[in-house]
């Protein structure tokens, strides 16, 4: 039992790492245990490979400096996807950081099965999506700072001064993480759908028992909590049960961070829903859009793409 | 820094382990994560110690058995305490494990700052609680399976094949779980208090976004994430701002667990407070209920003392 249950973390080149683990009721369920997991593995890759330890990282002030998530993908299969994961399951994770300068980092994973051998992460195969038994995450990070307030609005660009990237590969524009957040923020203004059935508002008060992280700054993780909170309210005034709404298989996720929140915040969550979507086999696309209530400031947008096995 | 990142779980004796690890904003927070890392802890040890991967665990006949959480202790200090971790903490964590037969297992952790060496866990030291740089973790376990409807209200007792406990010492009686449980127990037929500001009850809707581990069952976690939700609605009642909650040092923390629960079940919280406590520096005793609001069918208890740096 011992050499299973004891993740090896282990450097596979200048720029990448691999892993084996075992699934533990601490990473996975209806929840967002297995995201944060997964944001632990960039804080882990990238500190293996940058010379920064992403845990205790400082500028050259010497004030924290903070791995926020910027964007976040994961695009999974049938049988392989992030609520699919339960108790002892063996996952070999493939990792790989591409530089975006000083003040910002990618990480893609890719998550298998087993502990068969490590395999080099090719972004060309990687943004193929085209291995059904993989479960692809992207983490596209930024470092950053508290800024004069300490409030959690207030977050600023950072570096530690430890930072080492000039040897990192670049990533083929095509793939652009900054491409695709935008793409996301773009939707903040868009149209709600037509049919009053595919839309709806609800506000969330961030919850100071379960959303602030170990620094006091809104959780990455909890965002995705947060956007399931709201979308199994769109799930049940379309008429959906909550068994059914945990028998859907979410086959692609992303979420664009556009802002941080302090506790007592209420956030204002727009969403909307289409038949439908690019990924194979998904017959639904929603999205959130999350906002401070009161100040309109923008939070996130969040899309997924879902096999409902609904038919509609 | 891969050889910090990398956990070492190693086994010390027939009955023990000892690992040292790096809190990462999976692990820490305003939420359950800790707690949640600390049951997987448990999970690791005794399937490090009793034959059996506590991840894939069957019955004679091939039905998968959980190791379900019945009571869970912690106590801490206000220089080390469940809320009081950040990124980049280093903790070692030793641990033993005491036989209760084929169907329960009881798991102490002593967890301290930094990687010192590993040491004995003596049952008499640990239950003295009086190292202020410790945190003591109990967690006394029962072997589950589903029983023949599946729900999460049907769970019966059980017992994996390969599970071994022969070898593991037994608990001076003193310090036993099944006590300390019964006690906490003993709390729901409890008179409120007499003054109105110091209760409150709340119906907390089981939340499918959030609640529900790898299996399906309402994870053991998200008891002490509902617990912290109704007290804050306590805390608040009483005019408390999210900032105070979330500045209060929890010394000393129990759960008694008393039934599962479904996907749309609503939970009725009944909350108490008492001013004082037992434990050194706890200004504050604080206590909750929870039962089915339709069935009144007992889910759980728990009990906090807690500094909360108001004066009375």
């Amino acid at each position: 039992m011992t050499a299973q249950l004891t993740p090896e973390l282990v450097a596979t080149g200048p720029d990448a790492t691999t892993r084996t683990t075992v699934i533990r009721p601490g990473m996975c369920g209806s929840g967002s245990l297995f995201v944060g997991q997964i944001g632990d593995w960039t804080w882990d890759t990238v500190s293996t490979v940058c010379g920064t330890n992403a845990y205790t990282a400082r500028d050259g002030r010497g004030a924290p400096t903070y791995l926020a998530f910027h964007y976040f993908h994961v695009r999974g299969s049938e049988s392989l996807h992030v609520r699919g994961l339960t108790f002892g399951d063996l996952l070999r994770v493939d990792s790989r950081v591409f530089g975006f300068g000083s003040e910002s980092v990618l990480t893609l994973h890719r998550i298998r099965r087993g502990t068969g051998a490590p395999e080099h992460v090719d972004p060309a195969a990687f943004f193929a999506f085209d291995e059904p038994d993989c479960l692809y995450a992207q983490n596209f990070n930024r470092w950053v700072v508290r800024g004069a307030s300490g409030g959690n609005e207030d977050l600023r660009s950072a570096s530690p001064v430890d930072f080492r990237h000039e040897h990192l590969s670049a990533l083929p524009p095509e793939h652009s993480p900054r491409r695709a957040h935008a793409r996301l923020r773009a939707l903040m203004t868009a149209e709600p759908p037509a049919d009053e059935r595919s839309r709806l508002v609800v506000d969330y008060p961030i919850d100071v028992s379960r959303d602030l992280n170990g620094v006091g700054l809104l959780y990455f993780a909890a965002y995705f909590s947060i956007v399931d909170w709201a979308l199994v309210r769109l799930w049940r005034y379309r008429g959906g049960s909550d068994a059914g709404f945990l028998g859907r298989v979410v086959l692609d996720q992303r979420i664009a961070y556009l802002g941080n929140a302090d506790a007592g915040a209420v956030l204002r969550v727009r969403l909307s829903r289409e038949p439908g979507g690019d990924v194979p086999g998904a017959d639904e696309t929603v999205r959130a859009v999350l906002a401070d209530r009161d100040t309109g400031r923008p939070i996130a947008v969040a899309e997924q793409q879902v096999k409902t096995g609904v038919v509609a």
